[in-house]
């Protein structure tokens, strides 16, 4: 069976129009939401950071870092805007692996879009087989690929960067296949980088990354012809166990976009149960946090383990503490950056809260459930039962829940009337005869 | 035990007037065979193709392509010198791990130059601290590492390029280690890809990550502070075995670039003492292959699995056939690049010479020993023991050898005089002011 071939030939020869209308609308959910976590985050010191030490070697200004303006060559634009939509640990994710996939497709296409002229309805249809590509080879080889610990954004991200570039270079079937080899032998990231500026850094080499080897491959730059399957490929070498099928079935049948999901909240997933239901007893209860005695909680055990801190110092660290999240959603009713700034997790009151709630395990618990119990000092006990967050694939995120997202995003960034502006464009992307006019419309 | 940070620290503390003088004019060497390689190697297609590519996307054209004269930015350069010197599989071996260690670090040092004023003696020592961090992370990893599948060049070279450019970079030891970092998370490359382009990517690839991880390390972009012995870090993910006393024993004591070697021949290592035997015979007995009956040839086991092509059809596969290499040697008295062009292996006399030579395989010997005996037509039977070949260890090339190798690389781009002039400047690299006048003197 030749894996990477039946794999390049699919992506070769896919046509928009074989691609039903639901899979189309939630690719474009995916760039919307995509979209409101790059201009976000844009203005985090990661980013910075990063142009600052790169900007000066970039090439012919094309390509526009979203919500910022300034102008890069395609290749560290796809880099800066790739970390700036992770950065934030806010963008989609795949839950059948873990991966955030729109990062390392949407950062190379959009960067691409002002290099060459691309149609919106070609930019989605990339962006599909882009994320097609990814989560199908992430499919293959998780979780012994994750666990051996690669960050698997950026090792099956690469992938699926270099599939959507070489669709709209039209690469042959051959030249795709060398695609998908120089993508490969890039694949990289280790998951100790957590916790760093690095963390985001692979989901943007990713597109970086996978654009080089699409535009290597346009010049018959050669490969391997088996990078995924070859003995000491990328399946073997990367992972402990492999399920070639998983690549090979039911392409053009089955799209692996349609399950994408999107964070409500701006923190790990594992929390989310928790906030959907302090938020739900708020928003019934008008609760103020004032009129609380003590809060119990109970979550599966991976919830302690990952988001355990008691103390969190600052917002980072507040996005892995479990009592801070709840004790925001409680007060705040939302989790978004604003409630994982220092300032907020520093505040007196947050801390107050924090300090009553109790987590305690429930190993008959999933990871997407919760049991909130709040103790009122007048004797009320409330209690609301969240058996899937709001975000999963039981209970997804509504369109009006992507586009409150995205406001809450893009608002720090653009005015009101350049929000909407660029909220209705990314809506209709598939009809934009200008791919990159979203890139100018995100520029304050 | 910090290993990341123990090597980091060394690297940042290092003082050249430390380093002794054998060791500095080992690398002198090793710098000397580089440039060969590098400009001898710059017409190749793989150059030609990645230019192609990527040339547009240029940014600032500060840094030459060495032997062509083109001017890149730096990071384009260095990827594109270090696909040159690695494309004739001619560079240089550090035998302990199989790294070539000058691509990744020479590449990305070179085209700094061109960017930052550097002496030679200040380039000369970030060479030296560069070979030392990658092998040593090679010895620490070695074999296994490499057995997984891992092309160390690649996998091991970036982290000597992310230490050599921060050595001038002048980072400080936090950024030093986050350097080490941000290249260990870049860190890729298949054995997969031996026999394509993507193997002499690989080098270039080093170079232009590790320069990209001091620059971000520069403006401190962080990234784990232990990369290399952390549970989810490089010695982990990427081995099965790790021995972290290679990295942090007796640093500033002993220097692995006084282990390095130099290849005499264009063709796979373990084909080298047959090729020194044929040429030895030749040599002495004014051989033209004329007068030969017939050629035995008794070689360890590996030669013949690796090399065991019997009737080569192009250039590239004579490469792997031991049969075409003796002929060569006898007829021409050389194994050069020349001796493996398409014409050369499609030779009627050649090919007569080849068919000829009987290979049997002597499981006593070891790999860099061969025994030739050849039957002449008028009854003479001649016969040379080659116990190690020249370019071993045991019997290393000397200045002398490694100027004629020089010479024949890159008298095929610059005329004599500037062949001369560049071979002069490149044995005094320690002395020069501005170590970029290589750089220039290597264009026709």
């Amino acid at each position: 069976m030749e894996v990477t071939r039946t794999l390049a030939r699919y992506v070769v020869s896919s046509d928009l129009k074989d691609i039903p209308e639901a899979v189309q609308k939630e690719a474009t959910r995916s760039i919307v939401n995509w979209l409101g976590c790059a201009v976000g985050g844009c203005r985090h010191e990661t980013i910075d950071r990063a142009f600052e030490a790169l900007g000066q070697f970039s090439g012919k200004p094309e390509a526009t870092l979203m919500g910022r303006g300034e102008k890069l060559d395609i290749f560290v634009t796809a880099l800066l805007n790739g970390i700036s939509s992770h950065v934030f640990d806010f963008d989609d994710t795949h839950l059948k692996t873990i991966i955030h996939p729109a990062g390392p497709i949407a950062s190379a296409l959009f960067a691409l879009a002002e290099h060459m002229p691309i149609t919106g309805a070609d930019l989605l249809h990339a962006f599909i087989l882009g994320v097609e590509v990814e989560c199908r080879i992430g499919n293959a080889v998780y979780p012994e690929h994750y666990d051996v610990g690669w960050h698997i954004t950026g090792t099956a991200g690469v992938f699926g960067a270099a599939a959507a570039v070489g669709k709209i270079l039209t690469l042959d079937e051959q030249q795709m296949v060398w695609a998908l080899g120089i993508a490969g032998t890039q694949s990289s990231g280790f998951r100790e980088m957590f916790g760093t500026m690095c963390k985001s850094f692979h989901p943007g080499r990713a597109a970086q990354n996978g654009m080089l080897a699409a535009f290597l491959a346009q010049k018959n730059f050669t490969s391997s012809d088996q990078v995924l399957e070859a003995k000491r490929g990328f399946a073997n070498v990367m992972s402990t166990q492999r399920n070639y099928d998983e690549i090979t079935e039911n392409l053009g049948q089955s799209f692996e976009v349609a399950l994408n999901t999107y964070k409500p909240f701006a923190c790990g997933i594992v929390i989310h149960p928790s906030i959907d239901g302090g938020i739900q007893l708020k928003k019934e209860l008008n609760l103020t946090g004032d009129e609380i005695e003590k809060v119990e909680l109970k979550v599966a055990p991976l919830v302690l383990e990952l988001t355990g801190k008691k103390t969190p110092q600052t917002g980072l660290e507040g996005k892995f503490s479990v009592y801070h999240s709840l004790a925001v959603a409680i007060i705040h009713g939302a989790a978004g950056e604003n409630e994982y700034s220092d300032a907020c997790v520093r505040d007196p009151k947050v801390i107050a809260l924090r300090d009553k709630v109790e987590a305690v395990i429930d190993s008959t618990m999933r990871d997407d459930e919760a049991r909130v119990t709040v103790t009122c000092k007048d004797g009320r006990v409330l209690e609301k039962h969240v058996p899937h967050a709001i975000g999963s694939l039981e209970r997804p995120m509504s369109n009006d829940d992507i586009e409150a997202k995205f406001n809450g995003l893009v608002r720090e960034i653009l005015d009101e009337e350049k929000t909407s502006n660029l909220l209705a464009l990314a809506w209709s992307v598939a009809n934009l005869e200008d791919a990159s006019e979203i890139c100018r419309a995100s520029v304050p």
